[in-house]
């Protein structure tokens, strides 16, 4: 997978999150997923469909960090993953989907973006259902990490 | 959300089913998901994207009946959910899809449709956020049920 497919998400999630959190992260190298495991326990996942590529989108927040940005966005504390805080996850995705999609298509490649499904469970496996690689990258920040996987297939 | 758009799935299902298990399904009433939670330990997610409507859909199965269906696909007996079982989720899920977005073409709704991922956790919960209901309808068959749940939005 090229890198210019993933850096407009690394980029968007960085912009959503400093712009709506205040919030600082920071980006790890990117690396092929080679396990079905996430150390998210609440996952947003996205389907976009395009005329060049087609591919899935998975951003999977710790519960610390999930519980430290929907507090900073809507200025209420919430102890657990409620439905407030997977609502949240779902704005989110969309949010940085929305933001790579306007950033891709100004290097030919042009998306449409389904609705975010939302898993959520203490421990889940998520596994992209093609042959292209899936390419993850760990976000660190002072709340704990998240992660985005991409994969995206002719 | 109209009926229109569920039942090409439900008959793409029965026929999936039918042709490449031998496996016969019985779904049950159309209803409004009102939890987050499934009741299937393995799930596909699938994004469509079209011109007049856009969603998500998840097939959600039981430990049971996707051994099962597994088994009598590939003639050989699955006793977890191992990477052949997830592969074979993606690949039912891509088949069911692929089935109803032709059956949606003929009524007028074209999709594109992005690549699957599939989830897998004891338990999970599955929220598709959207301002539109989500359907589930439970499926039964001899190795125990599984669900569908659809959401589309304009």
């Amino acid at each position: 997978m090229k890198a210019e497919l993933i850096n407009p998400f690394l980029l968007a999630m960085d912009n959503v999150l400093s712009t709506m959190a205040g919030m600082e992260c920071t980006p790890g190298k990117a690396r092929l997923k080679n396990t079905t495991s996430t150390k998210g326990q609440v996952t947003g996942i996205i389907g976009m469909t395009g005329s060049r590529v087609k591919g899935s989108v998975a951003i999977s927040f710790t519960t610390s960090v999930i519980l430290s940005i929907t507090e900073r966005i809507l200025g209420e504390k919430q102890s657990t993953i409620n439905s407030t805080v997977i609502d949240m996850v779902g704005e989110l995705t969309n949010m940085v989907t929305g933001g790579a999609k306007k950033q891709l298509s100004e290097i030919g490649y042009e998306f449409n973006m389904s609705t975010p499904v939302i898993v959520s469970a203490p421990i889940h496996k998520i596994e992209h259902a093609s042959n292209a690689p899936t390419i993850v990258v760990t976000f660190a920040t002072e709340s704990g990490n998240f992660f985005i996987e991409t994969n995206f297939s002719s």
